[in-house]
């Protein structure tokens, strides 16, 4: 699993066309201040034992940017290796049930989306992790 | 070497403090329109036969989508293998020379800075490469 970790002003999404795996949803879009947007890409060999230790990396990270805000967005492209998409949404999904004390957003799965965010510029803004 | 590139809506940088390793720069901010834009992170055993592959990569991509603008910006969070920061400003530097043909944004190296995109929402507009 290889996840980008960015502690952002502003983060929005805007959904477009849906793709061959996209999941129904109630929100076509969002916009939120102040979070942590964490990038997932899960990868072939990752099994659910990754969900809680990425799930404690993202809190680690908010803990000490003081942010009560996460985004989970599954993001194919951190990876050549990448889980059968059914799988990589599991997972992906897993890391956002377990962080339940925080607000969340979640990023559907599989559809084309126009995104954006506004990156902070201190020292722990931007995070790399491979799990 | 890893590369993320992005067809972006918009992209902009404005610089914070200088890190250990800053260069020193002319523009302290750029914002730019239309754009791919190249997140590049040099690992340890890249070379210089890299800069043309991955300049190719990003030329390739920039004429599906049609765009004549390029952003360059050396990103040290897509990898923990990284190379030494020398050898990583100049392969990207490389890159940015090598793309002649575009206009050019280059990300100035070791600075702390907040950053911000809008990435497009089709097919060909979220992009992953392993080089």
């Amino acid at each position: 699993m290889k996840l980008v970790i960015l502690h952002c002003r502003e983060f929005g999404f805007e959904l477009g066309k849906k793709g061959k795996l996209a999941e129904e949803v109630e929100e076509e879009s969002a916009s939120v201040s102040n979070c942590m947007v964490a990038l997932i890409c899960v990868e072939k060999e990752d099994g659910n034992e990754k969900i809680e230790r990425a799930a404690n990396e993202i809190s680690s990270l908010a803990e000490k940017v003081s942010s009560k805000e996460i985004v989970i967005f599954p993001f194919a492209h951190l990876s050549n290796e990448l889980a059968p998409p059914e799988d990589a949404k599991r997972i992906a999904r897993g890391i956002y049930d377990q962080l339940e004390g925080y607000s969340r957003t979640w990023v559907p799965f599989g559809w084309f989306k126009i995104w954006k965010l506004e990156s902070m510029g201190h020292s722990l803004a931007s995070n790399f992790r491979s799990l």
